[in-house]
């Protein structure tokens, strides 16, 4: 049976079969080669052609939707860096650095275009239903991007509009890719409706998991040095749950938070969110989200064995503590 | 029988209808609604429901699609403002002056959102050969965009590279708009083509004349001032075709270009474009797109009576001279 990292590999390769780099005008297509060259886990699509396969479907005829899931994810990328001013991508300068706003911003209009001329390779019978899952999918993440940048400048976010904010902002495109996945086979909308439970469980998880691994992991499995969140200030799972808790240890939290950015305010926080025992309240809040994720999937009717790719996702994106 | 502007009238309302204002997160559509409610023209979406009510179609049927498409154009607009860093249009603060680039950016990818949802309105017969309409049309206009910020930088830009780019920026969507009223009649493929025929010459005619206008207009019924093109080193119709005829005068052009921005750069420039002849000839080369425009309409077929709207529009779009 496939992995997730089988299908990667696919969407890799029809992503070198689109010639991004000799479209034109080269002005508007040299910046969305460059962001799409820069490789990354293409988990999005990969759980497209996983999710159809299980179905039966061919990763041949899902690649095409495949492929417009994964250019939608980089034209996020691709404006959220102008919007965030970020230097560096995967290693690499981002499109903003390289190439400049403007074109970041009418490069990824072009990617969101790249995706929806993707689509149109679709057969009429799957066509209209997979195009209102992405287009309801992109007015969510585009919701929960604004929903995130309000948040910045909010000190009275509640843990529940947080976990919408990422149901949005994280989980609205895993759910579509495997919404899609199932659409693509033709499944009822009970079906497709508990696929994407299964996708915006899984992106839910992934993201406290990612907002515990920034203060709670280890540097060299996490790939990005410890405590970030915490300097930068960031509302994250761990600091809305700290400071909406109430009592003592909040007030003391909301102190910690004033401390310069360096060291010191990395442990004094951490030492706080242990004492609130955060750090094992909220992987188990992932946790939680995982098992919701798994229960959906398992509501699909797919066979157990079918089941286990979905079940590997699920612990590799949100098992990540072990 | 219906003008231009009692189409736009219906616009204006429905946009009101769909009550931007009210949608939540309001961070994300606040500025959307302050877009939309700037007013303008609406002379895309009039086109699209005066070109579905020839063919048969009523305009709460065609109103949709109109929408989704005057949708777009802001959308465009707004992510142009970004780019330009435009302080105004339509008389108030641009979105990005007024909101912030963040703003504006996930603003306008959720007003294209919104246009898609509109679209999604359509029925099963129509749906998918509007969508592909639009999607090929938004993939043009942004090659357009991209296209005329190349040119910034260029000095060989050609008459004919001139016109291909203002048809993929402006002639696109006029195009679009005018094919995607005829697809929601179901009509051929032909006559669709006619009918974008007819927007893209229209659209083109449209930038030529605005070109022209903007040095041998009238500055009270051109409503922005004379020369302003000129004074700014706009590579226009008019510049283009002078730099690239040859002989004393282009160089002479040339050289009065290098002039400091001020009305005497204006009145030598000015001087040298009528010793070439280009008052004339550039508005005769305007009005050949016009009626190349009313050649294409013609040819779909409609009554005379029909098509007097079509012709209404292309005079006062392009035949702006008197």
């Amino acid at each position: 049976m496939k992995r997730i990292s089988d299908y990667a590999v696919m969407v890799e390769e029809a992503l070198r079969g689109l010639e991004l780099a000799q479209m034109k005008p080269e002005s508007l297509y040299a910046p969305v080669a460059y962001a799409m060259e820069a490789g990354g886990k293409r988990l999005r699509p990969a759980l497209t052609l996983m999710t159809a396969e299980a179905f039966g479907v061919d990763n041949s005829v899902a690649m095409p939707a495949a492929l417009a899931l994964e250019l939608f994810h980089n034209f996020t990328l691709l404006h959220d860096d102008v919007m965030d001013n970020s230097d560096v991508r995967r290693n690499r300068p981002t499109v903003v650095k390289r190439f400049g706003a403007d074109a970041a911003i009418l490069s990824g209009d072009a990617m969101l275009g790249l995706a929806e001329a993707q689509l149109l390779a679709l057969d009429d019978k799957c066509y209209r239903r997979v195009a209102e899952v992405f287009v309801r999918m992109a007015r969510d993440v585009y919701a929960g991007q604004a929903l995130d940048m309000e948040f910045e400048s909010r000190n009275d976010v509640t843990v529940e509009e947080y976990v919408e904010m990422i149901r949005l902002k994280t989980g609205a495109l895993l759910g579509a890719c495997v919404e899609i996945g199932g659409l693509l086979a033709g499944v009822d909308a009970k079906v497709a409706s508990k696929l994407r439970e299964y996708g915006e469980n899984l992106g839910i998880s992934f993201q406290i998991e990612d907002d515990w691994l920034d203060t709670f992991g280890d540097a060299t499995t996490f790939g990005k040095p410890i405590g970030g969140d915490i300097n930068n200030n960031k509302k994250t799972f761990l600091l809305i749950s700290g400071l909406t808790a109430g009592g003592e240890e909040s007030k003391a939290l909301e102190v910690a938070m004033q401390l310069p950015a360096g060291d010191t305010k990395v442990r004094a926080v951490t030492r706080i969110y242990e004492k609130m025992q955060l750090d094992e309240k909220v992987h188990k809040e992932a946790l939680r989200y995982s098992a919701k994720a798994m229960k959906a999937a398992k509501a699909t009717g797919l066979s157990d064995a079918k089941l286990e790719g979905f079940k590997y996702v699920v612990d590799r994106l949100s098992g990540r503590k072990k």
